[in-house]
């Protein structure tokens, strides 16, 4: 028992009966793999919850501080999974189900996954690997586990079937781990990062004023909860009472509209290229009624300008962009205008809305030089973005490539940034996408999103390739929307007089796709590779 | 330097740093002493603050964990008092000017104050007891001390004037006390809690998505800086950079209104007393206009229905009442109403926003019975309200009689109570103002609310006094508004459909005003000393 306040711990037990005593009735919908909908409230759930925290106890033998894995959708049984491990002292792995399966058997083996929980729809992925993991018990999470290949597999209703439910939680270290999360690194192994009870918590309570979310809103994570945690939506949302939609395995557009529709959701959030398809949806069918959505996040990567300007000129939609990584636990900057911006001229807000936003309370970021030597905040230098905080990672789970990562318990986050006077973050571009041409540096987002901004273009990215004068210069891939036309001359036309001259692509490919990483990024890596000697073939110069 | 993220720890130079650096133009407003109102901003107060904070150090002789004394108004200067002391490791400790000279004796000795900082037009108190304080230095909160009979005194301006502003804050321990607050007990010295670091900022973070405190509104802290401080107003507006006004000495509704008036305040906080004294103003001048506020906070005693009733009607701010002590940092619960409570009639959302509310993030509160046994939350059983979190207090500040206080880690609030099945605390009264009547508790609190629904009341207090046959009986106190009348009989008439019979008060008396305590509260205990006779006199029964 504690003797001192300051010996009271930030535990998510404590955000989590409070929210469960309070708002009992408030529901819970859940999309599950086989397409239903299933509608449930915090108090049935919370049964469930603690039904599965005992079993974890009694019938898997997994005790504080062991690793349990989730492959899995955003769905009902997920949110147990993450209150059920994060109350009862368990560290919540999840699993990317969009990783190879080699880089699946590392982070498995290297966290140390005594037991996975898996989504039915997604048994097939893990079945050709399962005999290889060093995992004791896979639990299915549906009513039956009889049809499955995977060794020890017993199904989840069966598992939390009869257990007396755990009636309060242990009393733990607020410093425990409760949540593990891999970054899909381009090269290498992927890297670990613990997230505690205490910046699990921080991060929950410093972001609720960010997003104004109260127990009125209907809360619908498009991002993944094998992504940064749902990016802390599950825990936002829980903690102040608010409704929650969780969408499944579907994620196409007219799913998610007709969720947003019938569920009437209030916020969501998710990457660029989610929100650019259900722009085109939503163009395509301007009677589908989105009217109870007032904000979403948008994040992930760079946010199109364009894009932000069209939900809230046709939809009323506010695009809040926010910054962040998995190192940040993740919600590290949200874009939010200041009250002596209330009265300026949309284009003008704009210009503010399309930043990476403000550090969030309770953080630090600077930028810096090559070197390491501070920069100004004046909107022209640009450098290497660092932060700290109580919530942001000072070093990655049982890695010895932690040291690179970190400068004196500073994170680099690797983003090449810009900040202005007023301190909104810029991100010119990711240090490894930047583009060097005979010793300037070129941003292919600014040339991205100037791109996208041109009616005919769906989706674009620009990539450095080799050249023989220059040593790099820009070519653009452009998707142009559906029954749109343009050429390459009207495009770099287009560009002209938005950017410097140099800066111009070399080349603009038209393609049916472009290529998106696990995370749904554009998978810049790979057309680089791709394209790498595109500009010395030709002999351009 | 941290090199786990938990090891980053909570201080309010984290906060204060980002504020000042993105909101440098953000206003803050300062009634002073001599009645001037001076307008300055964050950026220039960060200038003095720095200058504060290294004068402190070179010219006050002050290390960290030193403690500095205030005596002063809401203004400026106290307001870079409370930050210069918490960014630098020094303590605040915030004197309470109503006190008696003997209390401020022991607080002052107890807590070590090595200087005391004083409002120029609060001197003369100072004065007479002075020479007996083991105070070093007084500095007199203006620009000039020459005509001050205070032993070693000097001139704020004049401390401050030419240093070199501290350019970085010293790294602390979050455990760190920041300021000491002196509960003004009525029975016995005053008793000491110590804020720290950590509770502060965890008190300030997680009350911000209570009040939705946005950079767009205008904070006017009715609260005294010295009672509980200001109840954290002064942390949470310049954390999310918010406009401040501090109305300094003057604290009538006349210049409150005005101030409301000409610097737009949106969100106030204060004492029901407070905003009783400012409805009357109201309802007396139609003309003024009060339009942009949008709600305050009303606590530190029950408030009275039919004043929230009066401000929504009349001039649609919403009252939202809170309730918490000092030892509460103070802020444990606020009545928000919940999501299906929307579309309810007004009456029916007055029978939730008259409780104290649902707590706060992060604490758990519970009630016991005099065997300590926990009570059901069914709205009808009542006992103490116990309360324990990571801002809430489990000792006093080096005080032998904690342990009455406090069970196992709970702090005892001496508040009996009720909790709705819904979570909504009700506060039936102070553990020493309830009534027991033949065996039969009577709540005082319900008996007053009740009273000053009468359109003739203007304030009203019950309290129980001796009576030969029932043990107690209640009498009430009435203070009539300006011109209006009622009788005895008139008034009890009015109770009796209201309360249970045997709760109808034995006398009521009229008064010219009722006494109120150091903290604006109806002072229960004078009056019970003086009227303790007057049923036993009567020989009433």
């Amino acid at each position: 028992m504690p003797h001192m306040m300051d010996d009271f711990p930030l535990l998510m037990s404590t955000l989590y009966d409070r929210a469960v005593r309070l708002f009992p009735t408030q529901e819970i919908v859940s999309v599950e793999s086989d397409r239903s909908r299933v509608r449930t409230t915090y108090g049935e759930t919370d049964d469930r919850i603690r039904r599965l925290a005992a079993a974890m106890d009694q019938r898997l033998g997994l005790g504080v501080g062991d690793v349990v894995g989730t492959f899995a959708w955003n769905n009902r049984r997920h949110h147990e999974l993450y209150w059920a491990t994060a109350c009862s002292g368990r560290i919540c792995h999840t699993l990317n189900i969009r990783l190879f399966p080699e880089q699946l058997r590392y982070i498995i083996g290297h966290a140390g996954d005594r037991v996975v929980f898996v989504d039915p729809d997604l048994v097939p992925l893990l079945e050709p690997i399962a005999s290889e993991l060093p995992v004791e018990t896979f639990v299915v999470m549906g009513p039956d586990a009889s049809q499955v290949g995977l060794p020890n597999a017993i199904a989840y209703e069966e598992l939390i079937d009869g257990v007396e439910p755990m009636s309060s939680w242990p009393e733990l270290d607020e410093r425990s781990p409760m949540m593990l999360c891999y970054t899909s690194g381009t090269t290498g192994n992927p890297k670990g990062v613990a997230y505690t009870q205490r910046s699990t918590y921080l991060h929950t309570i410093s972001n609720l004023a960010n997003f104004s979310i109260t127990s009125s809103d209907n809360v619908l994570p498009v991002v993944p909860m094998f992504h940064a945690a749902a990016w802390g939506y599950v825990f936002q949302a829980v903690t102040v009472g608010a409704k929650l939609t969780y969408p499944g395995p579907d994620l196409s557009p007219a799913a998610l509209v007709d969720l947003f529709e019938t569920e009437k959701v209030t916020f969501s959030a998710g990457v660029p290229t989610v929100w650019l398809g259900v722009q085109q949806y939503l163009t395509e069918h301007p009677e589908a009624d989105v009217s109870s959505m007032r904000a979403f996040l948008c994040g992930g990567s760079a946010v199109p300008r364009a894009m932000i300007d069209w939900y809230w000129k046709n939809r009323g939609i506010l695009v809040q962009q926010g910054w962040g990584m998995t190192e940040t636990n993740p919600v590290a900057a949200v874009a939010l205008l200041k009250p002596h911006m209330a009265d300026w001229e949309w284009e003008r807000k704009l210009d503010v809305l399309e930043t990476a936003g403000l550090p969030v309370p309770g953080l630090q970021v600077k930028i810096v030089d090559d070197e390491g030597n501070e920069l100004p905040w004046d909107g022209e230098a640009f450098g290497e973005l660092l932060i700290r905080g109580p919530w942001i990672a000072a070093e990655y789970y049982k890695d010895p490539r932690s040291p690179q990562s970190f400068l004196d318990g500073w994170l680099r986050t690797g983003d090449v940034a810009k900040i202005t006077p007023d301190g909104y973050i810029r991100i010119t571009d990711r240090a490894k996408d930047l583009i060097k041409s005979g010793g300037e540096w070129i941003s292919s987002v600014d040339l991205e999103n100037t791109l996208m901004a041109h009616p005919a273009v769906a989706e674009a990215t620009v990539v450095g390739v080799k050249h023989p004068k220059w040593q790099e210069r820009p070519v653009a891939f452009v998707v142009l929307r559906p029954g749109a036309q343009a050429t390459e001359e009207e495009l770099v036309g287009f560009l002209s007089d938005k950017v410097a001259k140099w800066w111009l692509p070399d080349r603009v490919f038209f393609v049916e796709e472009i290529p998106k990483t696990g995370t749904g990024k554009f998978d810049k890596k790979l057309v680089r590779d791709r394209y790498a000697d595109v500009l010395m073939e030709r002999g351009d110069g």
